[in-house]
This record gives structure tokens, sequence and C-alpha cells, in this order.
């Protein structure tokens, strides 16, 4: 997606700790002062994000989105709090307070999450650290994720969308972190079986999650993005999903088309939407790049051994080729 | 509100029938090709709106807005596609279908329900009744609705808005039938305790449901229509009610500011919306608004018996004289 | 399902009329007065059924259950609140009213679906002829639906789940009238693309929708059976589908473990409901039943000429077998 | 209510830290192997509070609930993780993770909300101090709190029910910072305005919100504890709001009489609900406690000054008696 950046920051130290931070930056100037329209979609909420309460009732994000594990949520909603009140003083103080959004997944299983080891100098070192073209595979808040019983992560994937004369986009980051073994269904119908370590542990429930974080440059109203974050939930079914009893599976999009100021300089504001009868595009769009952007995690991905000795293998490992695209 | 038309229908035949419907047209052209922006707030959903699914998703508008009794619901529905179809027949067959919006309370107390008395005639003859200045009362559907114990039925009231240099306009029309007898609360602080008829009747639980339909001219997207529509709730609150388990208490919300074309004419569309740092002033003329129009509902409506005998005394002969203003 | 029982009334007339009204009994007895838990999933709102705003509010079902084409739904809501008047005379007069459960489809391909064909009569023969083993394919509510431009119709599926030392059961019963030409995926990963009929149709934009409902023994309460009727998203994805925009993609799911009585006999009940670290074989079971009975509905739909000499394929044509099952 | 203790810390430092933490604990014994049914209602979403898209997934609180203010969220959320790993170190390594449940008000009027005061040890010392009889007014999270115009604070207030032969209760703990200038409405219809301090602020647009807990020994379902929930917006009401845009409105309630096991001892669990027909009473009570906690939480604040000078006015010094009661 043009303008949008990411960054993360990837902590592997010793034989426990394989976590992170992944930042996004829905555009390169002030958030707080140009917010951009966002909505988001529970499609299981057995999770610990931040921000949805407020980012759905004003419909508007206002700070870098963090991704990160479970228990790292406050370090990193921290971090977004005081780089906000560094950047705009008055905030708290002259004009409302500020609402970081941070999503998560559990990764638990390769990472010692209990160590708690991601601070706000971490997450701050993520959005630094923001570029157009981030890294997919076992970095950032993917560094300890699992898949399908593989070893999971970031992944990207991006459409293009042609309406009227102009030319548009999408693009979708997951941290994929969701599926039970066996369920992995690829493009062309095959189930992949990971060879999982003996043990207790091959029966657990699944403790994951997923999250999708889509982008795209048409512009959308809220009830619009929301529609659109909704068929990310799509996308995670077609990767052989059912959104399983424990995992947070939450989606969340937002439009760069416009930006919505703190301060606006009239009563009334001029608007752009999409004309609701197109939005089928966006849609397909949108479930596409989340299956194709879960895919390129896995595909990226090494194998990893972590906390405890616990082993994921990786799916480039267990396939003659690459996976075909979504 | 300027250019918001509303009708009434009034079915008083022998001693048990007391209904009738009320419509109310957003704006006097052809409401399929020129939808209007609604959201709606469902306070406590023990009700059998139909319609609302849809105009929450699309976050619009196509049909006249019908009020009626519980099982008239249906025959108006039925009206509604009628005449959709009629005004253009593409309906169904070249284009998509029509979604009409029908909102009920129970006059059950007064009127014999069963009788099923409202035809889809009767819908069409009070959207042809739709006028700027609608009567308050027993009228329409409101005919046969009690409100905290008393003759309850039709009101209305409007607030006026500065916005920067220009005026703007929200307008609420109540269905008043909720309330347990005892609960009004007058805006001078004073409880209303009706002289209730004797019997099994008196300790009956609550059976009713109001619906308040707001109508402004300010520019607003479906997700601060949905904000403005849920302060008719504290409105509600404020005439002493708690929204009460027995209650179908809905509220719709719909903007004159901009149609939207069924036919729309690029993929991009202009739009407008309100700063929403200014929505505090349409938050409080939305409750303030509402209060009033439930006791604009209470003060005209006149004393009435109907169905098996039951009677409803009228606020008026309760007061010395009439309630001050909300 | 065992105790669940399901009917059929097909309209086929002339040249144009392809219609019919599908309906579901929960269970055998009065189902005022014996209530059964349920909820809905809406997973994409455009659409037009009846009932499910009280549904959600009470978690609760208290009439069969129809299923119809978008035109029929008032006179299917009339047929069921007489009905239930019918079997009890105090609806409305000495006790609350009746929510008349109504989900839909828009069959106007095949259907001449403006001449209203369906009647109050026709929806009672429906409830009548209920029984425990209902037909599949282009029957009842099915008989004019379209599905990935092939012939849909009502499809049924079913899973047996083992929880502890019992076993339990859910069904699936789908109104498949949704997805794209080409959009279709087998569970071998097969797309099937129809020779559809040329001409201006061809492009025509989605107008369809798909209607999933779930029962099951397992005693759930409301919001566990949210959350299962959420999961038949999955299935619909699963055989291809993005829950298009034009589509309204409606699950429910009802539990018969218990009844809730009309009248309870005491403040407190005793109720019973699933440990929610079971709840993934129920999840499982509901996207894959869904899946499954998609399938069934087009494999057992045979081709179909109606209104306007439109016409639609049967999958078993393109197809040199059956389809394997989920 | 019996059982459910709640306990402060108050920090007032210097010139400008006017802070704390207010803890609620539903029962003494560990919360994460006995949950107890949750619900929430958002009556206004511009809040940064934590933990509810779970607690509304799965309808259960497993931590204490915390109030404090809205940046000292993230270090409240990390007190509760320590905590509850503290107590079962299963938590993130060989179960699931733990949802800490975090509630804000923005106290910036008052106090230095930059300082970011609040530490881990602090929430700590706020569950340890948990006792049956907490203090009301400028105590705990309420220390910097203002709520139409005057010093609001922390408030209770609870009300005993009768069903059948038993004897129930409902209390609510209020965190009451909401509410502009002038919109005080006493129980007897007073209007309370207070002397506000000169300058720029006076116009200030409302930045507060207000928090309600509901606790009840009545057993309840997710879906009926949700319905209570929401009745605390009438109570709110009741007082004068109508729920401003700049106010996070955010209700949870919870039920004492039943504990959800972390780990079932069976498939399918023997449940208690109440009979929904009764809860009008439940209703009631709920937004009459809430009323009156929040006119509690002004009568027993005394007056402030605080950050940069700012003051609020106490009621009881503006009044001539208490105000009576709810």
């Amino acid at each position: 997606m043009p303008g949008v950046r990411a960054g993360h920051v990837t902590l592997r130290r010793g034989d426990g700790i394989r976590t992170g931070v992944t930042a996004i930056l829905p555009h390169a100037g002030n958030l707080y002062l140009g917010k951009v329209p966002a909505a988001s979609a529970v499609l299981n909420g057995f999770g610990k994000s931040v921000g949805l309460i407020q980012l759905d009732e004003l419909g508007e994000i206002e700070t870098p989105i963090l991704l990160t594990n479970t228990f790292a949520v406050p370090a990193c909603a921290e971090a977004l709090i005081r780089r906000a009140i560094a950047e705009d003083p008055r905030i708290g103080r002259d004009t409302a307070t500020v609402n970081p959004v941070v999503l998560e997944c559990n990764d638990g299983h390769l990472n010692d999450i209990q160590a708690l080891a991601v601070t706000p100098a971490d997450a701050a070192a993520a959005i630094a650290a923001a570029g157009e073209a981030p890294e997919s595979g076992a970095v950032g808040a993917g560094t300890g994720m699992s898949c399908f019983g593989l070893k999971g992560g970031i992944g990207t994937a991006s459409r293009r969308l042609r309406l009227g004369d102009e030319t548009f986009h999408l693009g979708a980051l997951v941290l994929a972190n969701h599926g039970r073994p066996g369920d992995l269904r690829l493009p062309d119908g095959r189930r992949v079986v990971p060879g999982l370590e003996p043990g207790p542990g091959t029966e657990a429930p699944e403790r994951g999650s997923v999250i999708v974080v889509l982008a795209t440059d048409v512009p959308l109203e809220h009830r619009q993005l929301r529609r659109v974050a909704a068929r990310a939930g799509a996308g995670i079914a077609w990767t052989g999903s059912f959104w399983g009893h424990g995992s947070g599976d939450i989606a969340l999009a937002f439009s760069t088309a416009d930006r919505r100021p703190h301060d606006p300089p009239s009563p009334v504001l001029p608007r752009r939407a999409l004309a609701e009868n197109r939005i089928d595009a966006l849609f397909r769009a949108a479930a596409e790049a989340t299956a194709e952007a879960v895919l390129d995690a896995l595909s990226a991905a090494g194998p990893m051994t972590g906390f405890r000795g616990h082993h994921r293998e990786a799916l480039r490992d267990l396939l003659p080729g690459p996976p075909p695209p979504g």
C-alpha cells in the first residue's frame, strides 16, 4: 500500500524469548492531528486488543497500530501514550486524551510469555523502524507465533482495484497465529499436516489468534470499512480455519484516502465515499489479500525452536515448492 | 422539520377497533431513487419492527417509514412493497428488491389487536395523507396507545441548531406507548399517578413500546446517525422510563441533507459530515426533542375507552395546566 | 436432527412462478408455550428477514421458522401471527404478542417475484407438511433460488458429536441462493464455472442471499448459540463465497436441549450449558455441516427454466460424479 | 453487595497529582479459577477501557476489576497480568492467558495526567485494600474526577429485591466524571449550576466519562447481564446527562450467584437463570442504584484544587442539605 509503512522489532534472546513488536503507520504525518477513518470486525473475541471501542465509536485511528504478544499489550499501549504526548503536549491537558491501538496474539508456545520481555522502548523502536517494504515471516510480533501447527508470523499481500478511471489499492498485513494442525487448506485444495512434536502438547486446544490489518486508498465511511474488515473473516476461513474458540480473531480496516483533522476547520466537512454498488471489488480484494497474506507468513517463516524446547516446522520444508498465491 | 412530512390513518370502529397507521416521508421525491442516510438504535429489543437489519448494513432508508400496531406490520410491509414496485417496476426484476421499514407498538389494551384491522390500503392512505404539520395525540398509529398508564399516542417536538453560520433542525416524532403507571416524571420533577381502572389489569406487566423517529438536516454519516439515535434513549429515560423488559424501544434517525442515488453516477461520491466535535449540540437536541415529544403525545391525547371497556385517562385531565416544555 | 421437522410448499405455476415456503419446527409441541433458546448472526445484512431483533434480545424462538422469497415475508409473518393466536387466544390480549421469524432470499431471477404469489395459506401448508426427512433441492423456499450461477435451493447436512459419555447432534438446513458464477469451490479444490446464458444478465451484480438454520441438542446459552451461528459464515466461505454486498447472509442457531416456558413456574430457573472449552467441536460441526448443506442443495437441484425464460443449469450436469461430501 | 469487596489507593502529591486506583473483587477466592458471569454495555464509546471484547465473547470476568485514570490503564493491566501469573503459574504456559479488565475516566482537569503517576504497585495495593465497605467521594480512581462541573468521584448504592421466597441484592459502584455544568438534575427536579472558575476552561467541551459497575447475586446469563448493564444508562440519564460525545460511558454487570470453573468438571454444566418475566425488578434496581450512586459520589466528595490550580466545588457546599436519595 503506497504511503503505509510497517516496522519490526524482533526479540530473540536465550532459549526462551521469541517475541517482538510490529508497528503499522497509516501515513508519515502526525496521526493525532491527521486521523484516518477506520473500523474493526471481531471475528472471535477471545482476545485482549485495546483501542477498538473508541475506534468504532469515532470511526478513526489516531496512533500507530502496534501488534505484539498478549502480555506485551500494556507496554505497547504505554509507548503509544508517551509518544503521542511527546508529539503534542496538549494531549490530556488542553485537548482530549489519546486512544492507543494495540492488537495481540498469544506466542506462549515458542516464547516465554511470562517474562514480559517487551518494553515501551521496543515498541518505540518498531515505530522508528517502519518502512514501505516490511519483512515477512518470523519477525516483529510474528517472531514466536504458530499457525496450523507450523511456524507462523507476519505476512502481507495486496490487490489493485480499478474503479472508473482510477486505480486503487488494498493491502493486508496479518499476524498469523491461528489454526489447528491439519486444518490448513492450500489454494489447490491440499491439506498440510505437520509432523508435530510428540507429547502432551499435541492435543492441546488452540490458544492462538490472528490479527488482520487492511489498508486501502479507496475513500470509505466507517460503515463501509466495517464491512470490508469483516471480509478478512472469509479470507481466514479460506485457509481452512473456522475461527476457533480459543483464538482472538480480529480484523481492522483503515482508509488513507482522507484524513480527519483533530481541530476541524468548520462544522460541516467534505467527505468522499465509495458508491456502495462497487464495494464487492473491495470485499473480494480483502478476502483474497487476507488469505494470501496468511500463506505469505507461512511461506516466509523458517523453522524455530524456543521456550521449553518447543519446536515448529516451516511450511516450506514440508512442501516441494512454494505455495501458489491465493 | 422542513421537507419532512407525516400522515395518519385512524381506525376507530365499534367498541374494539382503536388503531391506525402513521407514515413519515423523509422527502417528497421517490425514496427508492433518492435514499436518505439513516441508522437505528435498539434500546430494548422486545419488538417486531422490520427493515432495521438492512437499514444498518447499508445505512439508508428507501421507503416511507410506517408506524402501526404489532400485528399490522405485515400489512404495512406489503403496502410498502407494492408501492415501491408501482413506482419503479424494475424492483425485484432488473434491480435489487426493496427494504420496507415498519415500526410498531402493541396497542392491545385499548385495541382488539387480534382483529388485524389494518389493511395495506390503510397504509397507503396514511402515506397519501402526509403533510408538514401532522396532528398529535390519539391519531394514526397512536390511536390506541397507552403511556405511563395514561392515554398515549403520537407526539412531536423540534429544535433549531446553530452551527457556524448556518441554522439546522432536528425533529422528533414519537409513538408513545411505554412506561409503567406512576413512573412518569414531568420536567418540573412531578410524578403523575393515574387513577387506574380497578381489576386484574392494574398490576399487569408492561407490554408497551416506544418508537422514536428523529429527522435532521445536518449532514451525518451512518455512524453519527447511530450515535444521535441512541440519545433518544436519554430522552425516554428523562420522562421516567428505564426501558422496561416488555417494551420494544427503538429509535431511528435519518438525515435529509444529502440523498443517496440508487444508480450512482460514479464510483466515488462526494459526501458531507458534521465535524464530530460539534455533535453534542445534536445529542442534546435529540434527547430534549424526544422527551418533549413524549409530553406532547400525553398532552394532546384525550381520554379513551376501547376494547373490553378498557379505559385510559388523559394527562390533561389530571393536571391543572399543560406540562411545561422539556 | 432428532425431533426437528421441516416441510415445504412448492409453487410452480406457468412460465413465471417458481417459489415456495419452507417451514422448520424446532419441536412438535406448542412453540409459544415451550420456546427454544436461539441466536442469530448477520453475516451480511442486505436482507429483509423479520423477527431477529427480539430473537436476540430474549434469546428465544416462539414460532416455526419460515423461509421464503423476499416479497413473501409479509404473507408468511401474517400466517405465523394467525397460527399463534389460533393456538393460544391469550396472545395480544391477556399476554404478550408473538414474534414471527421469517427469513428470505431473492429468487427474482427464476421467479416472478413481483407476483407476490405466496399466500398465508401456503405458509400454513408448509408448516402442516413438516416431517423429519425434508427433501433437498428445488423445493419449498428453494424452488426458484440460484447459487454460484447454478440452480440452488434447499440443502441439509448433519454431524454427530461425542461429549463425555453422551452423543449429541448438529444439523444444518440452508437456503442457498448466494455466490457469483465461477466462485464455487468444491471440497477437492475444483472450481466450477457454469455455462451462463448469454446477454446482459451475465454480468449482473449478485442479488442473492443465503440463509443457514442450525439446530443442535447440545445445551447452549444465547451467547454460545450466537458463537455457533457465526461459524455458518466459515462454512459459507469454504464454498468459495466472501459474503457479497448484495447478499443477505444470515444464520440462526437454536438448541432443542431445553425449553423456555412462556409462564415460568418460579423466579429462578435451572439451565444447562456446554462447558466453553468444549465448544470447538460444535464450531467445527457448524462450519462443516453448513458447507456440506450448500453442496447438498447444489447436488439435489435439477436444472430449471423460469421467469422471462431465465435458465439455471444443475451442478450434477456439469460434474462427472456427485461432489464428495464436505 | 454481600461478598463483593472494593478498595482504593489514593494519590495526592504536590500541586498536581490527584488520581488513584479503585479495585472491585467479585468474590474473595481465585477469580481465574472461579470466574463470574459478566457483560458490558457501551453507552458512549469515547473511552479506553480494556478487557471488554473478551468479557462479552466469553461472558465472564477472571480478574479483579480496576478503575483508574485514562493514562494509567497500562500500569493497571500489567498489575493484573502479574498478579494472575503469580497466583497461577500455568497462565500463558500450560493454559490460556488472562484477560485483565480495566475501566477508566479522564481526570486531566484536576490531575496532571501526563505524569503517569499510577504504578503497577499502586494497582496491587488497591486490590490488597479491598473491603466490604468502600469509601465514597474523592478517593481511589475518583480522587481527581469531576462531575457536572462539580467535584465527582466514587459513589455507591444498592437495592434489595424480593423474588419468590428469596431476597436478592444489586449494588452499583460508579466512577462519576461526566456531565456538563448545569445539567445535573436532582431527584426533586432541581438543577444545580456550579460557580465555575473564570477563564477559557469554562466553555471547554466535556472530556469526562462515567463508569458503572453493577453487582448482583441474582443468577443471570450473559444476555440478561447485558440487558441489566444497559439500564445503567437510564440511571445516568436520570441525573441529567445525555451521554455526551466526549464521555466514555461504560457499564459492566456481573453476577455472583454462580462461578464458572476454569477447568470444568464435565462437558455439560448446570446453570441457573432468572425467569425473564421477572427482570424488570432488576432493571429498575440497576437504574435507581446507578442514579443514587452518582448522587452519593457528588455528596461525599469535598472541594478540591489540583493541577494548574484548577478547582472544583463540592455539591454539599452548594445545597442547604444533602440531596434526597434517588
